[in-house]
């Protein structure tokens, strides 16, 4: 008898799983097969991937699917079904446990279950090292980074130079509402090898639903949130930012809600250092919004105030670990984090303000380096 | 005791399940609850996301996750884990069993089943009747087709213009490479509602690998495949197209070859009826080329020939259900599939030609109505 190994075992489409993308190298559209055997990584792909897969993935073998499902339909004296097929493939590796991701698909492991194969879902992050980027990581990051804030600065520009008649406003003789405005900053992003789907223009009350996309004319006298998350083609990183402008004097209140956002961005700014958590980032947002007194409620059912997390990791996700939040845990040299307070008032309106930093030895570098100013 | 009733759930974010964003009408990045009991339609929601759930879903009911995740860590006397949330608001709901999708996320599945829940998972499709599409969903199709084949035709008049210099394609000075054409196409779609990603332009032998989506210059003298499939930004609904051109006068052998795709596809396409099986659709095509003498065969390890499927269903997955293809299940009226039978020999070049049709009642329509011509 062999000594017992744990294999390593994740199947999915890699564009939909990030986790299999970065320890496989192969990206593909249609779930395969990855399995880490003390050390060594192998990949079961149909016959219309294999050549793609020996050519792109960087896995130690990459083996054909075809040929492993005739093996273990040979074994069962039947066709197998999925499950089964990788469990006789485990086994031709003496393999009899595997550990898997939460989001493992339920009925392959009750298929590998069936068929004797223990299988374990590992808690999140199942790569806990993805968490700290490499540098050729954080060059692609900053990068994506640089693009956003390009598209950024051209999505204000476009209110700036917009014209505000009958209080909408105008740009180029055309009504500039935030469809509008969106397609330009689409193809800005596509011209620049980032693709970007929705995203958020979110004029006045519609800002204070963080998660509204927004819609319909953008006014002069009322804040927009433009929040802008493309990914690049080629290295599948996240850019991430958000400012809020007025088109404009904004009055006094309106200013102050922004001074405080933009005050409560630069204290976790400033307290974001290896060793510190997410949660104490968390708390120092919330005890700038305390002390200006931006008070966090359920009004008539609904939120206002800050009820968000601060921030959150960014890298072949959107959203990955760490997250700076309540419990978030202790940072470390080389995460990438967003930072992105916010505050929400229906009636006033809603801002935020966000960037995208690098924890340092001692400290964290902003990628961004766009002006944070309100009008424009 | 009640009567013992089956719970339908699904937990994923919708963009990244079609299934969930079809029955719940909510489309949402992040991953959140749906449950449907005994016909009634439940999501639980964070905060972030409960005023645009109540505005944009078409669930019956919309509970706060937050107010589910505090009465489960009441009855606990500690935090609840996500399983034990929604297995609490299952009992409360009188629900001990449900019904999940073969790809449900495993550790919630681990955490309901130890929580006392019993949980299946079905097979694929999840929900069958998805295959059928309903009017709505055809015309929103049929406009995504519609743009695609605007695309296919905007991309071959690119290649059409272009000038050869030194073998290679040229248009208006600079070379026409293959991510100047994709790039191109990219913003044409853009400019139309559609989102493409990663498609293919595969010139010469790297056509031959129907995975591989091309890169470097693009030349006279050599079989192009141009496969485009984008998806509408509002809709989500896919269009797909595949054509395969030749700049300049193809030799006698790659026209044939090109002929053979032409006659296949139509062969397949005039099979297409409600009551014929993906199979019958499948050995059609199959027939045409080994009647006109070409050869599906392993060659040095790679196959060469005809060796994927004829076709797929499309919708708001870029490959649904139905498949054409050995085994292939019976059509039905309203499916949408597409039928994209192709050839590749290295050496030779590769050819494949692609439409979507509709399933009538006595036959099938076809989206596309651009010609299939070889020689550009």
């Amino acid at each position: 008898m062999s000594e017992t190994t744990v294999a390593t075992l994740i199947i999915e489409a890699s564009e939909r799983d990030s986790d299999l993308l970065w320890v496989s190298g192969f990206r593909a559209g249609d779930p395969f097969v990855f399995v880490e055997i003390g050390g060594r990584t192998h990949l079961l792909l149909t016959n219309l991937e294999l050549g793609r897969g020996r050519k792109e993935s960087r896995v130690d073998e990459v083996h054909s699917w075809t040929e492993a499902a005739a093996a273990a339909a040979d074994a069962l004296g039947r066709p197998a079904r999925y499950g089964e097929v990788v469990a006789h493939f485990l086994r031709g590796h003496e393999i009899a446990e595997v550990r898997v991701p939460a989001r493992f698909p339920l009925r392959i492991a009750d298929e590998l279950r069936e068929a004797g194969i223990s299988v374990i879902s590992a808690a999140d992050p199942f790569y806990p090292g993805r968490g700290r980027k490499s540098a050729e990581e954080i060059s692609q990051l900053e990068e994506a980074q640089r693009v956003t804030e390009e598209a950024m600065l051209f999505a204000i520009d476009r209110i700036r130079q917009s014209e505000v008649r009958g209080g909408e406003l105008h740009l180029e003789g055309e009504p500039l509402d935030v469809d509008r405005l969106k397609q330009m900053v689409r193809i800005f992003c596509l011209e620049r090898e980032m693709a970007l789907g929705e995203f958020i223009v979110a004029p006045g009350d519609q800002g204070c639903d963080p998660h509204d996309c927004g819609s319909g004319p953008l006014r002069a006298g009322e804040t927009i949130i433009i929040d802008i998350f493309p990914r690049h083609l080629t290295t599948m990183m996240w850019g991430d930012m958000t400012r809020t402008v007025f088109k404009g004097e904004a009055p006094a209140e309106v200013r102050r809600l922004h001074a405080a956002v933009q005050e409560a961005q630069e204290a976790a700014i400033a307290a974001i250092a290896p060793g510190v958590t997410g949660d104490a980032v968390h708390a120092a947002v919330e005890e700038v919004f305390a002390r200006e007194s931006f008070p966090t409620e359920l009004r008539d059912g609904d939120w206002v105030g800050f009820f968000h997390g601060t921030g959150h990791g960014v890298g072949l996700d959107i959203h990955e670990l760490p997250r700076l939040m309540k419990g978030g845990p202790e940072l470390e040299e080389g995460m990438v984090v967003t930072v992105e307070p916010g505050l929400y008032y229906p009636g006033l309106g809603g801002c935020r303000i966000e960037d995208i930093v690098v924890v340092t030895a001692d400290g964290c570098r902003n990628l961004n380096r766009a002006p944070k100013s309100l009008e424009v």
